[in-house]
């Protein structure tokens, strides 16, 4: 899983049927600990997450485990809004 | 989820039968928010996007949840059209 | 989805079973539009692709579902032989 | 697999259910073969792992694999404690 | 698909249930056609292979198709050991 900041959020009326009624967040990479050169990536929400919030990230199947997701069309859904990250 | 733009298209008579009837699209990475280096995805269209799109593109199992891409041999299909995009 | 051009193939005799029949070929990366920085990657053929094709190749659990691959042992197949690619 | 340290952990209220239970630790990179440019990871912990462990990381639909993870929205998971590597 | 040497083993007794009995190998890239910067990957070994081996390894679900490895916490598996390669 992955930690990010929630920045904006991504609008779309054309869109497959399963996505409908879900929001769509752009989620920015902290400086450390992101996959890749990506500097967002579009995450479904499943916690009420807003604007500012630190979210954990699922990627992968995993990423349809929520009700509601199973048949949505995402590979990145927000799992929780991060409290505290304790680290040496 | 990632965002593209839609350049272009790619045609193919020999190809696995499930991906008969499905339109494939160049999907071009934007500057920022892409993952890896790729310049550009193939990705299978299911809302009809056309050339010069802003789209969403979903990866790996999710990219087969539509109807009609059940049985198709995609890992990377076009599931929204992006209208805007809100980003602090 | 990717493209790439065959280069080679790999041969192997002692492989897990499920490989047993498939043709494992080398799929070198083009200059643009190649995940990461895998200079290739080996692919199963389900098109009966050549030397010098250019191909498409799909990753991850859609690689399994052509017929006689759903339980290979595969995580990239060859899933179509490139006509033409129109690009802007 | 990925080889890590556990150096420290993440604390989230707001979370979705099933991850509800689940220790939730910062694994760091080895200096060597570690993928991408990723500082760390989150990852579930299913062995009881502490600060300071070398600890083997799972990744996609096998980090669901274990008992207690399986409807678990996770796409990492420690799933062994290290004790030596033996390496040329 | 990806080709590797195998350069050691990884030895943990703290592990995950189903790993047990499974043999772990470190599996270092070779010199060109590897995903990413890894240095190496750990992999679960399903046809034999000793150090020096060349190998094929396979990612993602694939990597659960093997007997034995139905249940496994892997997400990498050696499918086979390469005799040759030919390339262009």
């Amino acid at each position: 899983m992955e930690i990010g900041k929630v920045t904006g959020c991504l609008w779309a009326t054309r869109k497959y049927h399963t996505l409908a009624g879900h929001k769509l967040l752009i989620v920015e990479n902290l400086e450390k600990g992101q996959r890749d050169e990506v500097g967002y990536r579009v995450a479904l929400d499943t916690v009420d997450a807003g604007i500012g919030d630190t979210v954990l990230t699922v990627r992968g199947s995993a990423s349809k485990l929520a009700e509601g997701t199973r048949e949505a069309a995402t590979d990145t859904t927000i799992v929780a809004v991060v409290d505290s990250i304790e680290n040496e």
